[in-house]
């Protein structure tokens, strides 16, 4: 079969030919690939940044953000049948370990991450098992949803967790609405009746927000300086009358990490979600306001479950572009100059 | 009446003659005074630190941990009588706000803070609210009680907060068993059956700890370099089996603030009760280990209602060192001087 | 001033004549009657159903639904002025009793309930205190929202009880889409994504439901027969993928009772908001499929307040139908005769 | 191999020779039986009752509640190994269902349950799956634990379920301190500083309720007749100030359905774990105090996780009597003349 395979750091990958993956343990499941996302962690992968914490063997298969259709079994899959058109949780989990026991398998002390450490999804088929696979409602195509597989997963997962923090009175701020982050506001507008103010550099995505159920947008500057942080708390408070309840930040890093916590009012809640940058939090800010910091990792699937749910409902919805498998090299040139709307799909 | 009062900063304060205070509000309650901890909050109060915070208008009544008798009561008390022994919230709250309206009034947008910003309790009597003082069960003395009012009801508060996070298989580590932290180890003891490790610098402390129900201690060196650091994190990832579920950092500064976070394990919660350092933290360790950081301020009142439950069933109990009211300049000489063993209280 | 007052059970209410409600104590205030809802309760109330509750002296002033503009405040009074309009919460509270410190505010321990035990909002004037009192939206005119003062904070209370109980893939029965009901379904749109299924016995009901934002609706027969009974547990069960997560009781008598715990799935909520009937449960089925059943009474101050919001923002609305003060036997006429559609509010 | 077996209801089982079951699946253990424990259920089972809901295969091995040491393991098998010794979840689950991926193991929809429905513990050995057993800490003796299987984790499941709901102030009533009441006890008391009152016939039951950590015991008459239950609602009252938080109903047959709901305060949640009678609550009386009637199946996974922790640190303790697995007949007709002192253990 096709695969684009990584060969080393710092160089483009290739369309080789290679095996198609077969089943061989009783929970495997072989999925010809319907659609495989493209996002920067591909660009972070290639540079080499994921190979300390992930230790793939080189050469391996790309492609972390995947749907299809069901091609093979092993013999103790019951809950997908081959045909069926489905969608993979990022991580292929043991179900055994304390994390997946208790719901939280995004936590699997036995994972494998395909397409970070075992061949991804950028290829004909795909090796996952039982406990990836999520079935497609009839209206949804893999081609549709693939992008949702870790993107939309992580911003849903974040939300979920902030619900119940969110009162009709209470006010949402939602840093960067990007690829994560306009799927953020998707979803807070779905699950609460909290009011949503965008924080974003650029005019464009606070339009796309606005659309999308952001009641309020402001527009960050591009200094980066104290100064404007300052305006930013400012119109955060004016907005918020007092500052926010939650705040979701899809970015973490070249300074929203250092104004973000500022936003919240008393007993507020700072959500980390992007990364890159680092908290410098005196602790008496922190306790003489009792704020907190939620960190926030990938979904769970059942999150994955009620994601595809909102996504069938029209709820939620994505902006790609596709590309054949064999553009995977146009894709890439695309989105390293910023030349990709929506986000980059890859069709076997 | 004899009060002690602060007349200027950087000096000590002074035994004067004022006027007793007098019900003129129709919440307004009048306490005769039994006992007012001493704490290093007050050496703080004298050296300038709250000024900015509290602006308290000199010369004022210093002593914002008190218990007595009630001597008098506006027309609307109903909670209480003349001649109950009472236990007094810091805060004199309002009722009214929405912090008040949702049971969390450590957070009321009206309150005054005896002994901070208006005239506190080392004195014969002070004034306080209806909605500050709790009924002390038959069996508990305001001088054994006193110094939980501020100490021991943070400390109640932040444990309490940890409840819902802690299993039987749970390790709970206590960083700090002085004296807010070692009345942290009692309550933990009583409200959860998780495992509680105590690190603190030292042995004495971890005595204590011991004997009030801690199952492990780790003594923390006095270089506070990175390597003491790097193993107080190897011994609690072996005791705890790969980190704590719950951090509670009684101390944060000095260093701790820096390690505390690196003793938990994925999903883990690092609460934050003292204060005095920096939180550096890269949003990366925060999403990739899906970490919390708590921040947490004085208890509720209904805080201090079930911490005189727990003191009445003999679950919590506090050392404590009796001064008369005019020998305080002795009592902070005392505790300036390392020399005051427990909390200081002083009767008048 | 005028007022509709009772004067014995089982007769009709008379216009008085009777002198103006004034402040006495500080935290009393004087509301102008901007309007006030007329519900099935007062029919009950002058049969004399309440009499052994609430026990008010003959005669008094009717009306329990009350909003206006307030004419006077006491001395403490801080969080309103002269000529605010406002909505009252039912209940009058002390702030001092446990439910009031823990935000529970609608089991106040000292309460009065104008309208049941006390001279209602049927009249010029009325006296209500500071913690009753909910400030309106500039958007919000006094009649447009009386209403909402007890059946919409009795629906508000027990939709937000059951949120955390659900997910986009949740499931919820609405029984029942009539005064409380339908601000039931439009309540349960803003605050959820899950798919709502109303049970009425009315087409015109189950069509405004439709029309509020339920996806599904099942329409009850007349014969209440147990066969009848069997045909709604299968409808349900198909249209929910076997069995409800919540099911809201708007009715829960006359049957509804029997049938509304058959409609759960295993670890579902049966959630009692009307009553009549008496529920007939053997215990192995609530342990075999682990199912709950939960009680709601009126919702606090807080929930009045997220109503306030949610109808200012457009996703709460009721129907009304306005008579002048002295109209009032015309409006009971109407009520008793079914010849009222949406709410009745009278307005002096 | 021996095993104890059912060749036809309302006949004793029967000691047969028998093939040993051997691993097939992937995720099949073998385990060599330590202990099966005997239970009123398996009177039931013998008697017929749960015939309709289980449908096994006769002849097959009795036996629900088993501890041993693993004899053999499946191919996809990680989380033990030959030799150790484990305790067995009375579910073998499958683990992709929903409930298996929210951790609500205990409602998987694909179980099967040994000793009810395929061949149980009763057996020199067992034949279960991985997600089933758990490991004991090396001071755990299969004799000493099996009974908790089943019995014990239902009680840990319940207590857990109300620990949310228990603060120092509050009271549970436990109705019932026999096989899983006296378990209940010891749980509440670990996990909570509730107060505890327990509710028995026994005079000997209360006294070992006592022992275990109970504050006040109320002897329930044997007349059962509705002055006896307003006794019990007067005395519980008076204990707890009003009502209990709380009630855990473990017999909820007999007429404790009926006054069980009588002991809650305002707010109150009715725990059912017993099983055999049935609510009869008027909704009236559900909505005007706002209490809950709380459902409890046996515990999942994590709660045996959980029990066997509180169980190695000396929390939990079970009084046993053991027989061989040849004297089954006689531990039987102990059982049923009440001479079984303890639970029954039998061991092969």
């Amino acid at each position: 079969m096709k695969a684009v395979r990584l060969h080393d750091y710092h160089q483009r990958p290739t369309l080789d030919d290679i095996a198609e993956p077969e089943v061989s343990g009783p929970w495997d499941v072989v999925v010809r690939v319907g659609a495989a996302g493209l996002c920067r962690t591909d660009l972070h992968v290639m540079e080499g940044q994921w190979e300390p914490l992930q230790n793939p063997s080189l050469p391996y298969v790309l492609g972390h953000e995947n749907a299809g259709w069901v091609s093979a079994v092993g013999s103790a899959v019951s809950n997908v049948a081959v045909g069926d058109a489905v969608i993979m949780h990022p991580l292929v989990t043991c179900g055994l370990c304390g994390p997946c026991r208790a719901g939280e398998d995004s936590h699997c002390e036995n994972s494998t991450f395909p397409g970070l450490n075992v061949d991804g999804g950028m290829a004909d088929y795909l090796l996952t098992n039982a406990r990836a696979v999520v079935k497609l409602d009839e209206g949804l195509q893999p081609k549709d949803v693939a992008a949702l597989a870790d993107a939309g997963v992580t911003a849903y997962h974040a939300v979920r967790k902030a619900v119940p923090l969110l009162t009709p009175d209470s006010h949402v701020v939602i840093i960067g609405a990007g690829g994560l982050g306009h799927i953020g506001v998707q979803v807070t507008a779905a699950l609460t009746a909290a009011t949503i103010t965008v924080v974003d550099r650029s005019e464009q995505a606070l339009e796309l927000a606005s659309s999308l159920g952001a009641q309020h947008t402001i527009r960050s500057g591009n200094s980066g300086g104290p100064s404007d942080d300052d305006e930013i708390v400012r119109q955060v408070a004016d907005v918020t009358g007092g500052g926010a309840h939650v705040v979701l930040d899809f970015v973490a890093e070249q300074g929203t990490e250092v104004f973000g916590p500022k936003l919240l009012r008393n007993r507020g809640s700072y959500f980390v979600i992007g990364y890159g940058g680092a908290l410098q939090l005196p602790t008496l800010d922190i306790i003489s306001r009792e704020i907190n910091v939620v960190g926030n990792l990938v979904g769970t699937y059942d999150d994955l479950v009620h994601l595809m749910t909102l996504t069938a409902q029209g709820q939620v919805a994505l902006h790609t572009t596709t590309y054949p498998l064999d553009a995977v090299n146009d894709a890439i040139s695309d989105l390293e100059a910023g030349r990709l709307t929506g986000r980059g799909i890859l069709v076997p």
